[in-house]
């Protein structure tokens, strides 16, 4: 007899490869094609060092250097002396810049750069062929693969300053971080083109890694500061059928947070300063072993990073206790720390998670890849139980806290997704100094721009995933699938104008075939329809409707998600949100902008009582020629008259009715500095 | 002809010698005895490291170390060797706290701990002759005169740690900030005792200074890192007529913020490193030379301490251009960047004035000594010009941002005053950990309960001012004046219930004299009556009812203020207050807490159109054995209904109406940890 939460693991799914997804989508399509012709060649000319007035990455230029190392030391043999390590900072940066010595530059975890780079390109090559490209990437990968070490090791950082030091500060030096993406960009790489050559860099990197640390006597018992080798491991057991990959995983998911801390042990300096233990552990999630965790605290990036690491090893190794970590975590998250856009990380300091219910909106932190990291959970959760509670979080989080992070042109991206600027406060206070008004156009620590880049190009490996028998479909998007289902030849294509209309249709050319398809039902739509199911049997569980059927030569299933505009509130918990609404049709969520609504947005409000007669009006537009439906409601401004003191008596009535035009959150700053607020006073 | 902003200098008031003011009334009475019974016993123990539990102050340590090593080198003349500097820390600490040596430990400026404590013990025995403790304010006084040395310098810091490097970091090491705060005391100490000792040391340290700072040739161009020694320097040209000091009083304001910069010109290293110039200029208002300065920036403290030395100096060198440059800042903090407690500081980032309307309440700053400081600044805009804004934010700040600096017992202080906490945002949020919720006992930095000591204990000195021929009632405060006014015997009684009610009796012995008394009007009366002026010449002017007649024997003016609830709403600039109210009655600012009205006092609104209609009730209440006048609105609680999701569809109608109880913000968190806000969202 089951337990009422353990789960039905013949519902598992995993996704589709990307290899049989063809996206056609106008709107992901073009996302992807921002990614394809702007973010990945500027990406490789940053690798590079060649992006005039941007400081240098250093990233290809250590591979070089440590590649050059590596053959001296095959050379001399012997005689050959090997670099000793004296620690040069977190972030190196050559004393005299125009004379660059043969020594490691940049962030400790520079080599991370590359990693995330060939990811997106190998993905980008199964949507668009492109052999220049595949030419470019495949040098990069020589010089990658001439930096490994006999033994296997792979990081430039300890390479270059002496591996001597290779594992001993786990907690901040992201040796592990960079394998991780390593390992990630390894595989994609080979999904995509069949080329194993990085993938087998990757995995004698691993190899060494699994014979330095685990459970076994005589191991390190150690584990990464920043999280990522945990999912990157299961997905090179995936790609290699290795199991020893999956148990060091699994290793790293249950040696974190045991007493003695492992950190603490590895910085008795930390220990002695008295440095206050909890904040420290929390932020690497590192306080209490993983199964004990009951809230989401610390760096958001690392916990869901780890957390999609646990629900990766929950699902590989049928681990119900591990899983149910994963829930509580999940549900913590999605009940009292995210935002309405989906962001995660309610504070920068720490780049963190607030207490419960802490969403300030104009001093969120909300890193675009904390919320991309909430995909990658997401999805996790979704392929060990199809409910549609993890494609909803997903839909918000990429319509909006996680495609606000690039600009409309691809050319520039926001770390920090805040849900309200005044940029005079971005400007003269300090506690705001990390919001930015408008997006930069790289950054020194290249994180954001990068992990877009792998997500919009893999866009497909989340809308879909199968199991035996069912195909899931948890974001509606325009493409086509060419694959065996259930051991049939199966073609499915969709056609969808999201997120703009909800009409959805799926054409299925699958003779032969009784697969059942799973569709997912939007938690914002209140009631749908669905034409062309008359013959089959259907039915809804947990937010999918499941159409089962003996297919036809070619069906249509013509589905219709109405997007009404919504205004919604928060749980009366979030303070900073107490008396206000938010506007949100479909999957998006709106903004008031300055270009829209002149200055001092904080004096509007929305006329709830003429919204509930008169209705919002939806409109056809475009937005730095990009299409998009806005959104006009009534309200009011407040009148501001000159020359008033500091405090009046308080009096109703000095507001004039307006009309509040709203445009869609991700589209914000695309014209110029201006003010911007999701959450509008409504009365 | 006089242009339209010159000043009537015949108007130019000066305060009373407290010694001609008995302070009789209730509130202020028993805040005084709070001093004088709890404050100032603490202080002096505190003084002398005998607190258990607190951390030593070393403050007459320090004096005695350094007198010590003054008597060594009277000793042993030319074989005494200096000792020479070493930077030990901006706070130096033991290193082994049971063995103390022959060193300065503690804060650069742990001096000034004594000079507060001696002016404080000045004041109050002018209002409560206690010779027990002036018998050992004497004593201290001995101690720290002991160690001044020959050349008149006084400063522990210095002496003890090395004398060659005096006056080498004005910028930092508060030297001038120690002269200031003792020569307040001296002159205190001398007003209230008629004993010099303590006067003369100050003036021979002063003397020290004026040889080698001033605008001759030669002679250094530095002024304070922290301003006080402006308004300290008058005031010992006041009591000893000697011009010199005020000379360089006007050198320190008019050397401020000329090019270069002195603080440049005293730290290279900071120049090279290229640290922001403008915000570290603005910190010390020495960004501008002040003429030049128009807005309120920096440090809060010290901006109010300078721009009180400004107005001293336009005050007694009747500088309009100084006078202007005075209304100006004045103008700009209260029109932009006061709170209506009076509290001032928007930013814990250098404790500073944030830009204009940023006044967030639940971070806000809003130090005690700020508050205690735009008091100073208040009463010499006064002093200069009987208008009754200034008076109006004086009594604002007293009986609101400054009261609430210390426990209703006179136990424990706040340095930040909020106008709005959560305590758990306190405990969880490092944004907010400046934020205490509930007063502590003394701090190592011991800056606002000795401020509160002095200010409280010399109350009488704001109430009043005087010129030839009027006295000036800018306080409402029972006290009994006796004194010659226009060389004629006047005694001037008044009878308050202040803050509490607003009937004033105002009994004048003063027949054969013919002054006039000018009575302000506070801002916060619709309209008021007088009676029993019936016989004599009366006007308004600038806030002041001026009452002239040749006096009988015995008069009594009979004046009723009438204090109404108000509600109050901020500039609309306020961010953080649109579409709130906050209550005031009379000169107290209310507050809502959670011992009254419960957790989560976010979800409470104010009604106001019931208000309008039922009014609020006031009644008379004890909050921790203090009588006092609470108040009762209609307002409204919003519903939290449990296990409700983070976003949910909007919808009216989800509240119940409730009675709020509102207490006086300065009695705040005196009965244990809880929420409190003074800006409630009002429908």
């Amino acid at each position: 007899m089951e337990t009422e939460h353990s789960l039905d693991k013949a519902c598992y799914s995993a996704s589709l490869s990307l290899r049989d997804i063809k996206i056609t989508d106008d709107f992901w399509k073009n996302e992807m094609e921002l990614v394809r012709r702007e973010v990945i060649p500027y990406q490789w000319e940053a690798l590079n060092d060649r992006v005039e007035g941007a400081p240098p990455s250093f990233c290809m230029r250590n591979f070089r250097v440590a590649g050059k190392l590596n053959r001296e030391k095959r050379e001399k043999g012997a005689a050959f002396e090997e670099p000793k390590y004296t620690f040069r900072g977190f972030e190196t940066l050559p004393e005299d810049p125009e004379h660059l010595e043969d020594k490691f530059y940049g962030f400790v975890f520079q080599d991370s750069d590359f990693s995330k780079w060939i990811e997106a390109v190998g993905y980008s090559l199964t949507q668009h062929p492109d052999p220049e490209l595949e030419k470019t990437a495949d040098e990069a990968i020589d010089v990658v693969c001439a930096a490994q070490q006999e033994d296997g090791y792979l990081d430039t950082y300890y390479i270059i300053n002496g591996r001597d030091k290779t594992f001993s500060n786990l907690r901040d030096h992201h040796e592990l971080y960079c394998f991780g993406h390593l390992a990630e960009g390894a595989v994609a790489y080979y999904e995509a083109t069949g080329k194993d050559k990085l993938l087998r860099a990757a995995q004698r990197f691993a190899d060494y890694i699994a014979e330095y640390f685990g459970e076994e006597e005589g191991k390190c018992k150690g584990y990464p500061g920043h999280e990522i080798a945990e999912m990157a491991l299961v997905r090179l057991y995936r790609a290699t059928g290795e199991t020893k990959y999956l148990k060091l995983s699994r290793f790293f998911v249950d040696e974190r947070g045991k007493q003695p801390y492992y950190f603490d042990r590895e910085h008795p300096e930390a220990v002695k300063k008295g440095e206050e233990k909890e904040l420290r552990y929390q932020y690497h999630q590192a306080h209490l072993p993983v199964r004990e965790q009951d809230e989401a605290v610390g760096h958001a990036v690392r916990a869901v990073y780890l957390y999609s690491g646990m629900a990766d090893v929950a699902q590989l190794t049928g681990d119900d206790g591990l899983y149910h970590a994963c829930e509580t975590l999940w549900n913590n998250i999605v009940n009292e720390k995210m935002y309405i856009t989906g962001g995660i990380g309610g504070t920068h300091v720490g780049e963190a998670f607030s207490y419960a219910y802490d969403l300030p909106n104009d001093t969120a932190y909300a890193e675009t890849c904390a919320s991309i990291g909430l995909v990658f959970f997401a999805r996790r959760m979704l392929q060990m139980k199809p409910d549609s509670k993890y494609a909803d979080v997903m839909e918000r989080a990429l319509y909006n806290g996680i495609l606000s992070g690039m600009a409309l042109d691809g050319k520039s991206f926001f770390y920090v997704n805040p849900l309200e600027v005044n940029p005079e406060a971005c400007h003269k206070d300090e506690r705001k100094f990390h919001v930015k008004p408008v997006r930069q156009k790289w950054f020194g620590c290249a994180c954001c721009p990068p992990n877009l880049a792998r997500l919009l190009s893999s866009i497909g490996s989340y809308a879909y995933t199968e199991n035996k028998d069912t195909l899931f479909v948890h974001l509606y998007m325009g493409s086509v699938l060419t694959k065996k289902v259930a051991g049939q030849d199966v073609d499915v294509c969709i056609e969808s104008d999201f997120p703009w209309n909800g009409n959805v249709k799926v054409r299925v050319r699958a003779k032969g075939s009784s697969f059942k398809l799973a569709l997912r039902i939007p938690e914002w739509c209140g009631s749908y329809t669905v034409k062309g199911a008359e013959t089959a049997r259907t039915r809804t569980k947990d937010g999918y409707l499941y159409v089962e059927k003996d297919w036809e030569e070619e069906e249509v299933l013509e589905l219709c998600f109405p997007m009404e505009v919504r205004l919604m509130a928060a749980n009366a918990n979030v303070r900073e949100d107490i008396g206000r609404a938010a506007v949100t049709r479909g999957p998006i969520v709106y903004c008031l902008e300055e270009a829209d609504n002149g200055k001092d947005l904080h004096l509007v409000s929305i006329d709830t009582a003429s919204v509930s007669v008169s209705g919002p009006a939806v409109q056809d537009e475009t937005v730095c020629q990009v299409p998009v439906k806005t959104i006009e409601l009534p309200g009011f401004r407040q009148e501001k008259p000159e020359g008033q003191g500091l405090y009046i008596p308080w009096s109703a009535g000095q507001k004039k009715p307006v009309r509040l035009k709203l445009i869609p959150y991700y589209m914000w700053a695309n014209r110029g500095e201006n003010e911007m607020q999701v959450w509008t006073r409504a009365e």
